[in-house]
């Protein structure tokens, strides 16, 4: 019988392919007290090569197109295997204890790991007993004769059913075979959400126990658009559910052609629909997807990627390249968003109750000052090279912007004592994340360039409600007449000063959340380059003026999110 | 030399005293390894009697006054000190290796420590780590001769400093000698700053080092106005604030004429100047300050206070007896606000990343709908005793109030069966905390009795700055324009419907607030009992239409918090 699950529509597409369970097998297993010793210890062996085995074969597999750090994960976990005191260890207690192999490899592993645990403070030793977990494991699943998922192993296609997807699983699959994602947790800002967009595949998330639901090999049908997946569908499911997909793939191709054309509304309008990268890797989309500009350049990428703080040298080089490459084109770059979810440990920031209300991005930089004053030199002499716009995350108050601004006047004051005019038409803005500044646009609307509505944030603090949180994740409501007042708000506070107001939240890229953002005149859109053609070809179909009636019949007689979504589908029809 | 010590004021009045420093002193030793064991094993001996005389005369100086689970801990710990295992250990520790006694209790407390902390998700475990941590401080004051601070034993007048109080710390101390306290941490919202104006005692706080630049015994002043505290003082500044302290004296005796008088301005429009309260015992406060209602029952305590769920009858029982105590004024209880930083170990709440943006209040109320439904059937029960109002807190979205007010009419409804008409004139109402709440009042004005404006919770989420982070304490920031905007369209939105608006938050009982509060035309102001009668005070000296002028005066003008308080001061002069 088919079965339907609903979750939250995460990334466009139907995704159609037998289901690959990401999921630990039940690794529990029968005390023994009896047992034959010998016979053990030649089981432990056996299970202990097989899994030397297979961490050689997911090192080998992995070599080439993953990071040096990942692999070097690979070489302890075999350093840990054939660690003679511990085999040792595992062989005395089999022999003295006659217990079998599995108990006494968990016993002598447990204490490893607790000792390691132990010493909380240290992050290292944390990792370590991670190590140790992994390979306890790995060398019990073989001891059971139990498989463990292996993403790195996948050569069919399949749907990718998950409790949650973390980056290192993303980083050891093949996305050529991954048809579509399906997880119990996350929302449409979670890591497996963004991941799924951002490499195009359809993907359904939060569905609370589709890991439960779903058996291994089974087919599944996963709808992107409306966050349904079918396990085991009828055959009248998946003949309907083909011909959406083949239509879809019509859809996207038609999309492709307009890489060059304007982004322009039915009636004439201009906009600018511009992508959100993290790293220079991502120009190639941007490329691709012929976005207008780069309306995010998230760069604390860039104090991620390494173990120590970037150089000013190492961030002119990134920012100059991202530039030259949009060869004009404007590129925001948006100063470091560190904290929050985001650690840096070489930055040994405070161990926080609520990171997402605490010590982060602005607050950290007006602080250490002197990590803030060298990206700004970095940035600053990057300017030269095209059009580059600098904004500020999670400004609250009028104060920290004039603070920011005005560090950015002197360092670049010092840069133009050597190069005169340099860094002259930057234009400076900031984020609107924290509802005090979209509150208060109109106070801050006169003393910025522009103005870029993070919705991610936005929304979670307006609601209250962290985006990572499952138990709170019916609070994420873009459409809420809340939320859409305070956007219209933070607009027409921009224009009335005549300055530009634009978006770089998960909302800018959504069709339902278009035509208001239309009829309410944002100017500018920044998505995933994945979501930036479908952006400009249902922009050319809608009209600014009916869209304006649409915000204002929403704006008048909405009272709940559902109740937007109603009135937008109807317009839409 | 006289030094000034800048914090954050937190409790009116003037405190001048001798600096008690709660602090614990550096237990660090030598280490010896060519020591006399006997020698050491009676060094030993010596330093465990001591600490357990010192637990007994804790014990015996708090029973009768302290909840007998606080007691418990004192015969913990004087059970680890008699325990024959870990005194055999250490014993032996000192004889083989020829160490101090000092080094073999650390190793040997150490271990245990470190066993018990390896259980991490044992909450148990955990506490007993905390006891044998105290206990070892405790032996090894007494081997290196030094003292440990004793809150209990204070009997002369002292001011407190402190890197931040406890709630056990309040709980130790005897309230008469307490004439002031200095901390390092906290803000206008953290349990010291609570405590203090519960308890009336003058308090400076988030000072971030009183407890390095003060002495102990040295001469402190404290301002609690200002939030400044100046360590040993000059003759004329003693002789300043001395003339300060007797004039606030003056002031106090003034305002306890005003305890029947109508809460009235200077026009003579009429208010309420109601009190939060926590427990049944904070009602005599309520009384000695004659407040016109509670206009906060913050109900969480009656969880928090016991091991399980309180019944039906324990709720319905405390709710009686605060109404009828009330003789017909309104009471307004909140429902269950758990979760954030007020956790129930029994309830079994997820473990979140930021709690303060997670499962809590109404959201786990709607949830665990037999734990609301209790609450809910004790409340309109208790209405029949007098005024009796339910207001619900976190309240987000529109759908989240029909849903809760649909909860409470099928239990009204059941009660009804055999009583009818019960509950029938219960006022309904909701918490304005969420940002998202503000920004819609209009839509929920429509469908509740009455809002009560949270502004602890409300500048939080609007400045997305933890109001317990030290690090972000910057942001609370009343008297910004953002939030007075956002106050202010939440009390027309329920003035247009003919609705009350309440504000329950710190901010209600504050000076600089009071006349923008009464210019906008807030109906109820509910704060701490302490300050009820100073605001009534200050209320009869305000005329509301020049308070108006000051409120439009300040919406069009300040741009930032300290612009306001500029405007204010000008205005109160």
């Amino acid at each position: 019988m088919s079965v339907k699950i609903k979750g939250i529509a995460a990334s466009d597409g139907i995704g159609i392919a037998k289901a690959y369970l990401l999921v630990t097998p039940d690794l529990s297993f029968k005390k023994v007290t009896d047992a034959d010793p010998d016979l053990e210890i030649e089981r432990l062996h056996q299970a202990l090569d097989a899994s030397i085995t297979d961490f050689k074969t997911i090192k080998n597999r992995a070599e080439g197109h993953m990071d040096k750090e990942v692999l070097v994960i690979f070489d302890a976990h075999i350093a840990l295997l054939t660690d003679p005191e511990m085999i040792k260890q595992i062989e005395q207690l089999i022999q003295t204890k006659k217990i079998n192999a599995e108990q006494a490899l968990k016993q002598v592993t447990d204490t490893f790991i607790n000792a390691l645990e132990a010493m909380k403070e240290n992050q290292y030793m944390q990792e370590r007993a991670a190590d140790v977990r992994a390979v306890t494991n790995r060398v019990l699943s073989h001891l059971l004769g139990k498989k463990l998922p292996d993403l790195g192993g996948i050569n069919t296609p399949v749907v990718l059913v998950a409790h949650e997807i973390t980056p290192s699983d993303t980083s050891q699959m093949d996305q050529r075979y991954i048809k579509g994602i399906v997880t119990d947790l996350g929302g449409r800002t979670s890591h497996s959400a963004i991941m799924s967009r951002t490499l195009e595949i359809p993907a359904v998330v939060g569905t609370s126990d589709a890991t439960q639901k779903i058996q291994n090999d089974e087919t599944v049908i996963l709808d992107g658009l409306t966050g349904e997946a079918i396990s085991n569908p009828t055959v009248d499911e998946m003949k309907d559910y083909q011909r959406q997909a083949d239509d879809f793939e019509v859809q996207r191709a038609q999309w492709a052609k307009l890489v060059d054309a304007p982004s322009v509304s039915a009636d004439g309008k201009q906009f600018e629909i511009a992508s959100n990268i993290g790293t220079i890797a991502d120009m190639a989309d941007v490329l691709k997807a012929g976005s207008d500009a780069v309306g995010l350049f998230r760069s604390e990428f860039l104090y991620m990627d390494s173990s120590n703080l970037p150089t000013e040298e190492e961030q002119f080089n990134a920012y100059k390249r991202v530039v030259k490459v949009m060869n004009g084109k404007p590129v925001v770059v948006r100063t470091m968003d560190i904290g929050g979810d985001k650690q840096l440990s070489y930055l040994h920031l405070p161990e926080e109750m609520n990171p997402f209300l605490g010590y982060r991005a602005i607050r950290i930089s007006l602080q250490r000052q002197s990590i803030f004053r060298t990206q700004l030199r970095a940035l600053i002499r990057a300017s030269k090279y095209g059009q580059l716009r600098i904004m500020f995350p999670m400004i609250a108050t009028l104060e920290e912007f004039r603070q920011a601004k005005t560090i950015f006047i002197e360092e670049r004051q010092k840069l133009q004592a050597t190069d005169p005019g340099i860094g002259d038409d930057i234009k400076l803005g900031m984020m609107i994340e924290v509802p005090a500044a979209a509150i208060f646009a109109e106070g801050f609307a006169k003393e910025v360039d522009f103005f870029s509505i993070g919705t991610n944030d936005l929304i979670q603090y307006t609601f209250a409600a962290d985006r990572g949180n499952e138990c709170v994740s019916y609070l994420y409501q873009p459409y809420n007449p809340a939320l859409l007042k305070l956007i219209k708000h933070v607009i027409d506070a921009a224009h009335k000063e005549g300055k530009i107001a634009a978006m770089c939240g998960e909302m800018a890229g959504d069709a339902i959340a278009l035509p208001l953002l239309m009829g309410m005149g944002l100017d500018e859109y920044s998505m995933s380059s994945s979501s930036v053609l479908r952006t400009r070809s249902a922009m050319r179909s809608l009209n600014t003026k009916k869209c304006a009636q649409l915000v204002d019949q929403v704006l008048s007689n909405a009272l709940t999110n559902e109740d937007t979504i109603k009135m937008v589908k109807t317009f839409l029809k």
